[in-house]
């Protein structure tokens, strides 16, 4: 699995922010109070549970961030299978910074692992059929990049990553447009050369009207994996086919029994539970 | 149900951000190549399950930060429970402001919602057993301030807002003063006398120490029901008292039946899932 | 002509820092000590010089934001062709605001419609041959979005908007990979379904590897008039094809001759002269 | 030549911006998916183009940014008068980084060079005539601090930075005021000690009322170089003299002839065409 | 006095700051608890002591940032000289609202009319002698643009803003130069023609070395008040003079019968303190 | 003295924009234009009159953001007690950094260790009585975090940091409610565990009242020292008693005999002049 890490320049703001969010105005009192400044020691962020882990960088970072001093080994990369118990990284220096910085890593580490957790469940569920899973832009504000590098980490694929890097035509853009086949003509017109067109199709018989005007790929959305089956035999390789419409773990291996390229699921980056994962301290 | 919204001073920045994080660097491509500067119409947000709402100030802040133009009319408040298909909101204006807006203003109100059904669906549960349900500072990075709000909408109380708005002695704090009531000493002689001392205690036998010291709340951690109803029978109101360790909404009524003063899930922030939530456009 | 305005808070950051950098720590110290602050008047911004407009949308913020109170209107839409004298809006208010907003308005207007009036140059040198002019990465730091607009209002075409919205194989990647083939497979493999891969090929040989690799499109580097004609014949139409590598408006009529789909043309960005542009006052 | 490099912290915002606004949100796609992570190579900076070389510093900073682990060398000073072909700089290390970073270090360096090599141009054109050359504040937004450094690498002057730090008593001021003598002097009475006031006249009548108030200098504009011999002559270093007006390499000298202090040529900054710069790379 | 105001442009994201920071993340928790929603009330900025008025504009946006809905009255002018009890603005509206935005509304003009206040008190001690009173860069980190304007409110007269806008030349450039003179030719070459030179002197020998490089400006600093008056009296209005050096309202008139045409005093904003204001609300 | 350095990741924001305000467009003109850029020496950070020391961390921050080349140590802790001519930090390096960062460095030091010192003043007055110095939220904006760090450095103790971090019921909540009792009562109610009450009492009638509504903390305002001992008589130790209202070095110690547990004096925060600082250079 090839998951390169996203550059610092993009993952550092995020991350500063967040240390501020936690730290406020006056720091980690408690921290502040009790522990001694010349105290140091040692770290081990683990998995408490079975899972995929994304999001090390950013936890690394946070440590980081808070306090140069720091030295940290990461042990995994990024879309690494571990297991309970595993060990992520090791952090050493002051025992200050390590408490103060703790929550803010962890808190990076548990959601997007668990974003990559989820989405290796529905990678695993639908095994070799060749079909692969995306997500959708129903993603947490402001964390767009690093949720999508988690799916990417689970061994997803990536569906666009805003309004502005590919044409999806829906619905209401049908409705506007009088057919989805006009619909996809004025998109072709108008973007780029570099900019793929996909078409929402909520039946059967607007398939050829989409494929006519030029979609890249189709966007069968609440087909039964029945139907799903008959649209890809139909569809033949003219574009690419993608399912979506509440698709979850249990639905998704007859869903991609189908044949479609592609499954899209909201649900690993808008209700993917965390993982659970914990800061380890010895002295 | 009393919920103040948040000051939008603080919310546009957060939601500014997610739209420009949507726009990109060109817009929403596929509504400007197909749907008409000059169509006008109306958006609906609508519930699709039964839930309660929160994070709607910012769904509708997303639709008049795109286009001041807009104009929207909200039909509930924060906090409010709603069943499938009630409307929310209304959104007049250009179709195509409507629709660039739509996914942002949706993850918003989707997002924090669900943690605002979370919260209630634990509240529920637990009845008019006097325990109060907290949040903890497991929450989505960039979003602190808004989850909480959601947490409060679902008729939820908040734990602390980070590391400097109250102490709260953990096990590692302990073991760097040498026990609990060394660590809440400290604690209590460095903060101002507006900051509440929480103590962290895993076994009874920590409990004395910790009140002797003059902590102001307990958090009892991973106590059984029954530890929990003798710890609080001994705390004899000389505290706050309140549990925490993986409650779950099957777990809870038991937890609360303890008598504890509140219970710690952090669940509500890191894990629970969206509210199904939708724009219904009509021309 | 359909060149749809970018949102207003995409713009509205960039003009806010331009109106910062020019008002410094003491804001408009002629203006202030000679202008009262009671006088009211008119500027009307005019071409100087035959062009195409962009940037009026920016130019005219730049007076919204010094001051709210300002009354605009605008008299053509982005992307018409404009002789010199030609008024292109009409601000009326204050006249100290008129003035302190005038040099970052008319930088944005000017440098804008410079970009907007280049492109149109090129696209009229070619004429009706069928061929589109795109643009490149080679914009001015911070003004890509912007830049890239006024390249759609000059009725140009953009290339991608960055590393991150379509692949585009340099040589470099193909030296690295070993073979432009294995690096569009490669590229293939590694991004989303609806990510475009382009290659750049630097010689005909090269063509079919990338072809059979999946390639969407060809960037014919420095290829004479003729190469090019014998590359779009090979293809064939089972690719995009794009031409680059120093194309001027005098040799841009004999490079589209050749048939490709596209001109690539950095000079659009970094070297396009600034459009004549003033405010023309009267009290 | 003596150009002292801008204060890092004044840079290192806007080259971050402009790497994040190529990287987008997913980073370099194609670089990603096709250089080998741990690929080790040297990249030279170089010109293509005989010029003078300005932004070398952001070009840099671009790549260390990027990745701090990038090892840079640099082989000319700002302001260095370079022939085509020349090393400017060479950056060690990763070769994902130095392709990801290549194009935004390549456009400041480019855009910056270009205002240098034009500034040059205008300067040598003049030649020993004691003129010098100056800039105006149309800049680029955004850039403005880069470009008027870039001109004094060109061994040009720079006029004042934005509306705070001098005034400039133009047209519109001299008729609010009544006379370009009382703008003035309001002016001098509004200003602090250490603001010098410059006045615009437009025809040599008013020369002597701008002297008259105070004015520390004169901007002779549209000044025919006869007009603007009989006016130094008549001022008798009185004021310092600038004389503006669509002043080209072609026109500059003649001008200059007539004696004034200084040039002033907006050109530099709004349409300077690039410097054609590169980055060699080899493994 | 005519004091314009900043334009909001510069002010606002300082008065958006100071909210924030007084709101943290969770906003007013007594206001919010105690005060209904619809309660609507006015609040009237006034003055507990005499003195000058700076920063109403400021204070006036923290209340509009924080609920655009309330409505603003300015009852006098920045530089007003006001009598305990004074009415300075009414602002009617939501109570909530009012309550919550008073801290950080009364923090900017308690702070900027202390300064005004300040500085009008030596400008009155000095009376009519035709001394002005300046500022320094001694201000508060974050405020120099707000701070100065208060000056200004109060009758002083701006030294430079920054490094940028001036040279001034201290005793480490003398040393660093092996003399006053050298220093000033060197800082005459290097900078722009409307940069004005102003050099520290701290004997009366530097003077006429100072001079003959050209000093546009001398700062006579700690010389005694007969000192001064020699020193005035050798410049013989060659330069500009300034007197430095601890000058307080006390020293002032004694420094001013010198006849230098200005004095410095850092203590205008480093230590003034605050006037008296409140806001009366009635319900 | 236990006065734990806030994190580097909260100051440096605000030192990075404090130099670059000073910096502005064009960095120091002065120092560039006169020092060579080879010239290395070392400066002193040095106290020129007796104090308490408070923001070395931001004083020695800014020559490291300046330039990172810049080694600095620092002689003594935050929160000591120094005498004139005391030496601070010594940092060492490029000349021409040290110049330009001096007056950043100093604004921090010398309006920080200001407060510390005023602070330090009134903990000294009123010696070992056992009441505390606190301070308000009458901060200078943008700055609360340092300055209330600055108030611990000297020995005080924070009250809130701001309006989401503890209750305080003033007088216009307490007529809201209709009473003391009520206010506390609904706020009570409305926040989380974690968070106290504090109610302000104008006479001792209101003190049961509020007691009873169950205040963790009352605030005294402007009572007399008799009136004071009287209430705190009353109290009993059934709250925190803090007394306010223009509480001077000179009024505190009889204000503290009194026996509260608090004083609360503004003045430190928002009038306390500057420590005399200053930068030795030798080099």
């Amino acid at each position: 699995m090839n998951v390169v890490p996203l550059p610092r320049v993009l993952v550092e703001p995020i991350v500063a922010a967040a240390l501020r969010e936690d730290l406020g105005r006056a720091g980690d009192l408690t921290t502040d109070a009790i522990v001694p400044g010349d105290l140091s020691g040692r770290g081990t962020l683990v998995a408490r549970s079975d899972g995929r882990i994304a999001g090390l960088d950013a936890a690394v970072l946070a440590f980081e961030l808070l306090d140069s001093s720091l030295l940290a080994r990461v042990h995994v990369e990024a879309g690494s299978a571990v297991v309970a118990g595993a060990r992520l990284a090791t952090i050493e220096g002051r025992v200050r910074a390590l408490l103060t910085a703790e929550r803010t890593a962890l808190n990076f580490l548990g959601h997007l692992s668990g974003i990559a957790t989820a989405t290796a469940g529905i990678v695993d569920a639908i095994g070799g059929q060749g079909t692969r899973v995306a997500d959708t832009r129903k993603t947490t504000p402001g964390l767009r990049a690093l949720e999508k590098h988690a799916v990417r980490a689970g061994g997803g694929s990536n569906h666009r990553f805003g309004l502005d890097d590919a044409v999806l035509v829906k619905d209401n853009h049908v409705a506007a447009a009088g057919g989805v086949g006009e619909a996809v003509r004025r998109a072709r017109a108008y973007v780029g050369h570099l900019v793929k067109v996909q078409a929402e199709v909520d039946e059967p018989s607007q398939i050829d009207d989409a494929l006519d005007a030029g979609a890249d790929a189709l966007l069968l959305d609440n087909f039964s994996p029945d139907q799903l089956a008959l649209a890809v035999k139909h569809v033949g390789g003219r574009a690419i086919t993608e399912a979506s419409g509440t698709i979850t773990p249990a639905t998704a291996p007859a869903v991609a029994a189908s044949g479609v390229d592609l499954l899209s699921v909201g649900w690993l980056t808008h209700s993917a539970p965390t993982l659970d994962v914990a800061l380890d301290l010895d002295g």
